[in-house]
């Protein structure tokens, strides 16, 4: 069994690669830029994406791909703010692959947007193996997380280009070490450009917003 | 390749159940009652399984599996305690399957145990797929991660017996909605039973672990 697993698996990563790259294209000619976002559950994925979106208004023209296992609170919250929005619920499955975002991508206006963020299933594993078309990887941690994270998870973090601290309003409550855990997230990945943020405060966001817009 | 996909993950997960079936007989020879213990990345399971080590010090004799992708730091917080510990590396998989706890079992001595927690990878999504042999699941939830969590992830609320709601101390700092996750919690399943709890300042732990001792 175990090597008909390996050889599925390396057909299903394979054939998940090819409309990788149809999805790219597709976006390459619609001239907008795509980030996937990723993070654990409870990271403040959306609440990253509300603030990036008030912030980026008449800026950029934002539209947002939602991935979760079930449920539809998400999209409604990104809805709310009358920006484009497509709901994938995976049923289970634990990442987003290409083949669902290209399933998705009809019901978006390409054509009339500058960025599109995928928010990925909140895992800090599998969706770090799947490429969906993407022009950048970007991952949240929630400060409430630890510093432990990166050497635990080490595939998220030198897949990523850029890594968003959330929370920092926390930081007094939580044994986090920040030095730690960015010194660990560099050993990994030298060239990761780290934010840090407080959604809730809306500490930081400026800075990650004026960075985004300077992308296009 | 969607057939032969579909057909090799129902294989995959018979074998699994097999080997599960045999590492519950194992403990069952051994007379000791195993928890499986999930939760997302950063939820507090390991700092929750030191306070408990800690709280039953002289009721209970305990060992620990500790399940990560990659390094040995739980399982070196869990030795410092003198608890017999066995750290699992997946290499890359999201959660643990029954054969790797099967392989990790020679080295607990099963014998003079009564309790054994099996720590499994940060995780919400594929660890609830997937039996190793335990009598009980149990969840961590950091406070945290939002009161969302229940319909997002409702494969993990319907197969714990337990959730332990973790870090009550950063309440007053979160918008998290507790009494929302707890009915959301409960409508997904109504028999769960539910501990609030700070590894950080040792509220709600005297419950958990009486709550446990009891359980032999």
């Amino acid at each position: 069994m175990g090597a008909l697993k390996v050889k599925v698996v390396a057909r299903i990563l394979q054939a998940n690669d090819r409309i990788a790259e149809e999805n790219r294209r597709r976006f390459k000619e619609a001239g907008v830029f795509v980030i996937n976002l990723m993070g654990a559950p409870g990271s403040g994925k959306t609440s990253l994406l509300e603030k990036t979106i008030t912030a980026l208004n008449g800026r950029l023209r934002l539209g947002v791909i939602e991935g979760d296992i079930a449920g539809t609170s998400d999209a409604e919250r990104i809805g709310r703010l009358g920006t484009p929005v497509v709901q994938i619920n995976t049923g289970g499955a634990c990442h987003l692959d290409a083949n669902m975002i290209s399933e998705a991508l009809p019901d978006l206006p390409l054509d009339k947007l500058d960025m599109v963020f995928i928010e990925n299933v909140g895992n800090l594993v599998c969706p770090a193996e799947f490429n969906v078309g993407e022009d950048m990887k970007a991952m949240v941690l929630s400060i409430a997380e630890g510093h432990d994270k990166p050497l635990k998870y080490p595939l998220m973090f030198r897949e990523s280009s850029v890594l968003v601290i959330n929370k920092t309003d926390l930081a007094p409550y939580t044994d986090t070490d920040m030095a730690k855990l960015k010194a660990d997230a560099a050993s990994l990945n030298p060239a990761l450009r780290v934010f840090e943020v407080s959604c809730r405060t809306g500490e930081g966001l400026d800075g990650w917003a004026g960075w985004l817009a300077g992308l296009r």
